[in-house]
C-alpha cells in the first residue's frame, strides 16, 4: 500500500486546492471528485448510462446495505457488484459503520466489533472489522472502507476520545485483513480519521493513521448536523498533516457552496445523497442557489431549470413539465430532476478541476459562493 | 375527412390481417401500431429517448388528465402537447369519456354533456362534445377522438340502445365542431363505434358512425372485463362492415395473444396501460407468458428476463438484479421493466406487420398463441 496510484497534478497557489489522478482497476479517477450514492446497487431513479452521460467516473456503494439486500454473498455469485449493477467504472464501498450507528436497532458494541438488529427485518448481524473487509472484497470493490465506530455530534471529549481508540485498533485490523485477503493489488483500502469535533483528538487520529500508512484518507463523523463553519474549523486543525500524495476524501459533503469551500481546503473526494435526495423533493440546484420546483410560480414557466445548464433535463424539458410532472407525482419527474442535480454537482466539481489547473480557483470559488447565497441557516448535509 | 391519411399496404390471405400507413403531421405511422399510455404527459417511468429507442411510433394521452392536471391552457401556452413532453412523434388524445365514467364522481349526464367532480379534489368540471374538440384542439393532437358515453360491462339491451343514441348525436357534433376548429388539415377525428355486447346494437354503430364518413374509427367499450372469447364474437359482428381504407383501433386492448389475436381479426391500432402497469407490479412478459420478478427464484437468476431480447433491459441486467430492484423498492426497477414489457409488445406488432407482408401470419399467430400459454382465467385488460 505504497500510494502510488494517486498522481498529485496541480496545487492551487492561493489555496490548499489541487488536482490529481488516482488509478483503479477500473480505470482512472481525475480529483477533484463527486462520487453519486448508489447505496443499494443503484443511483436512485438513474441507469448506468445515464450516470455515464454526466460525467460520473466513480460510484459509491454500501455495505450495509448491500449486505442486508440483496447479501454480499450472491452479488460475489454475480461476478461481483460491477457486474450486479453494470457498472463498468470504480466503485467505493462505504464500511457500514455509519449505517449501523444511524439506521440499525439493538446494537452491542465491543472491541471484537458490533452486533445489531436488521432495520428491514429485525434480523440479528454481526459486523468484525475483518469481516466488513471480506464483504467488501466479495462485492469486488475499488476502494474500501475499515470499520469504524461513529459517536453522536454531541458526544463528550472522553466519549470520543475512548472510541476513537476502538476505531484506530479497527483500522489496524482491517489493513491485516485486507493485505491478506484481497484479489488484486490494486484495490485499495482507505483509512478513516475520526475525532468528533475537538481539534486535538484529529490530529491524533490523523497522525495514528498516517503511521498505519494507508492510501488515502477518509474523514468520517463531519457533516452530521454540525454547523457549516464548525466542519471547516475541525477539518483546519488537522488537514495540512495529511501528506500530499494521497487523496483525501471528506465523507458526507455535496451542498455544492460546502464542495467548493472544501475543495478550496484541499480535499479531493466527495459523496453525498443530497444531490439525488433534494431531487426527489423537487429541490434543484441554480447557480443562483436551489429552488423548489413545486412552487406555484412555476406553472407557466417554459424555460429549462437553468439556462446554459448542458444536462439531459434542461436540453429538453421546461419547468412547467417539471413542476406538472411532480404535482402528478410522476416517477419521470424525480428521474429529470436527479439528472439535473447531480449533472449541477459533478460539473461544479469539473469546473473548480480546470479553475485550479488554470490558477483561476479562488476568484472562481469567490464568485461561485457570492452567486449562490445559499440559505446560512441550513444545516449542512446530515447523510453520509 | 376522406380518410386519404391512410393508405392499406398488404392484406393477409387467411386471416383479415392488415398492414398499412397513416400519415400524421409528425409523421407516418406503419400499422398494425401499438401506443404506448402516456396519460399525464409522460408513459409511466420513461422518458421519450426512451420511447424512441424501442421504436414508439405514437404514444396515447388522454384529455380529461390533462384537463384537470396541468390544464389544457397550459398545454396550449407551452406550444402543444408535443412541446410540453418533449415528444416530437404523433399523439392520439383519447376523449376523456372512458374516465369520466370510471373514475369521476357525482355525473350527472344530458344530452348536451356530462357533468362530474374531479376525482383529485372534487371540484366541478362540465365536458360536451364541443368542448372536448377544443380542448384537444389546445394540446394540439394528431388523432383526436369524440366526447362518448361509455356504460357498464353488464348494461342491458335497452340501457345501451338509448345510450348508443347519445354517442352518436355527439359524434355528429364533434365531428361538426372539429371541421370547424381544427387548426392543420392533417388532424383527424376517429368515430367510436359502441353498442355493449350486443351484435345488432354494434353494427347500428357502426353503419350510423359510417354515414358520418370518419378517418378512422376505434371501438370502445369492449375489454372492459368481459371474457376474452366474448370480445371476439362481438367484433367478429360488426368488424367487415368497416371499411378497407380506414384504420381500426381497438381501444383498451394490449395482453400480448389478445394483440396478436385481434390483428388477424384486423385491428390496426391498439393502446393498453397493462404492459407499464403490469411492469411496475414486477409481472414481465417473455415468449412463454408472463413471469413474476419478485418470485424468490430469481434470487441467483443471472440471465436476463429474455434470451434474444434486444430490448435496454435485457441487453445489461439480469433477472436478479431486477428482482433486487423491486425488493429493495427502488425506481429503477420500474423504469428497467417497463422498458422490457413496452419493448416487447411493440416488437410483437412489429414481427406481426413483418408476418402479414410476407403472407406467413396465421403460422405465426398460431405458434406465438401456442407458445405464450397464457392463464385462460385471466380477463383481459381492463382499463382504456
Amino acid at each position: 500500500m505504497s500510494g502510488m496510484s494517486f498522481i498529485r497534478k496541480a496545487h492551487d497557489a492561493k489555496t490548499r486546492a489541487r488536482t490529481g489522478e488516482l488509478q483503479t482497476a477500473h480505470g482512472l479517477i481525475e480529483t477533484p471528485v463527486f462520487m453519486p450514492v448508489g447505496t443499494l446497487a443503484t443511483v436512485k431513479t438513474l441507469s448506468p448510462d445515464d450516470l455515464m452521460k454526466m460525467g460520473t467516473e466513480i460510484v459509491l456503494s454500501n455495505t450495509y446495505h448491500l449486505n442486508l439486500r440483496p447479501g454480499c454473498d450472491i452479488i460475489q455469485k454475480a461476478g461481483g457488484l460491477h457486474e450486479f449493477m453494470a457498472w463498468p467504472k470504480p466503485i467505493l464501498t462505504d464500511s457500514g459503520g455509519f449505517q449501523v450507528f444511524s439506521l440499525a436497532r439493538l446494537r452491542s458494541i465491543t472491541d471484537l466489533g458490533v452486533t445489531f438488529q436488521s432495520h428491514i427485518d429485525g434480523s440479528k448481524h454481526e459486523l468484525t472489522p475483518a469481516k466488513v473487509i471480506d464483504l467488501q472484497l466479495q462485492l469486488g470493490s475499488d476502494i474500501l472502507m475499515p470499520l469504524d465506530e461513529c459517536v453522536s455530534h454531541d458526544a463528550s471529549q472522553e466519549e470520543v476520545r475512548i472510541s476513537l481508540q476502538r476505531t484506530h485498533r479497527w483500522a489496524a485490523l482491517s489493513k491485516e485483513r485486507f493485505l491478506v485477503q484481497r484479489q488484486d493489488p490494486s484495490q485499495m483500502l482507505f483509512g478513516i480519521i475520526q475525532g468528533g469535533m475537538f481539534p486535538d483528538l484529529r490530529v491524533e487520529s490523523a497522525e495514528e493513521l498516517l503511521s498505519l500508512d494507508f492510501p488515502g484518507y477518509a474523514i468520517g463523523g463531519l457533516s452530521v448536523g454540525e454547523e457549516r463553519d464548525e466542519l471547516y474549523r475541525v477539518l483546519d486543525s488537522f488537514i495540512d498533516l495529511l501528506p500530499e500524495d494521497r487523496p483525501r476524501y471528506l465523507m458526507g459533503v455535496g451542498e455544492p457552496v460546502d464542495l467548493v469551500r472544501a475543495i478550496g481546503e484541499g480535499i479531493d473526494m466527495f459523496d453525498c445523497v443530497m444531490p439525488t435526495r433534494n431531487a426527489r423533493n423537487g429541490s434543484l440546484f441554480t447557480r443562483q442557489g436551489p429552488i423548489n420546483i413545486r412552487n406555484a410560480r412555476f406553472i407557466e414557466d417554459f424555460t429549462p431549470i437553468e439556462e446554459g445548464c448542458a444536462c439531459a433535463t434542461c436540453q429538453k424539458f421546461t419547468k412547467a413539465y417539471l413542476r406538472h410532472l411532480m404535482q402528478a407525482q410522476e416517477i419521470l419527474g424525480l428521474h429529470l430532476n436527479s439528472i439535473h442535480n447531480l449533472h449541477f454537482v459533478l460539473n461544479l466539481v469539473r469546473e473548480c478541476r480546470e479553475h485550479i489547473e488554470e490558477g483561476t480557483f479562488e476568484n472562481y470559488k469567490k464568485e461561485f459562493c457570492k452567486e449562490y447565497q445559499s440559505n446560512k441557516s441550513e444545516k449542512v448535509c446530515r447523510s453520509r
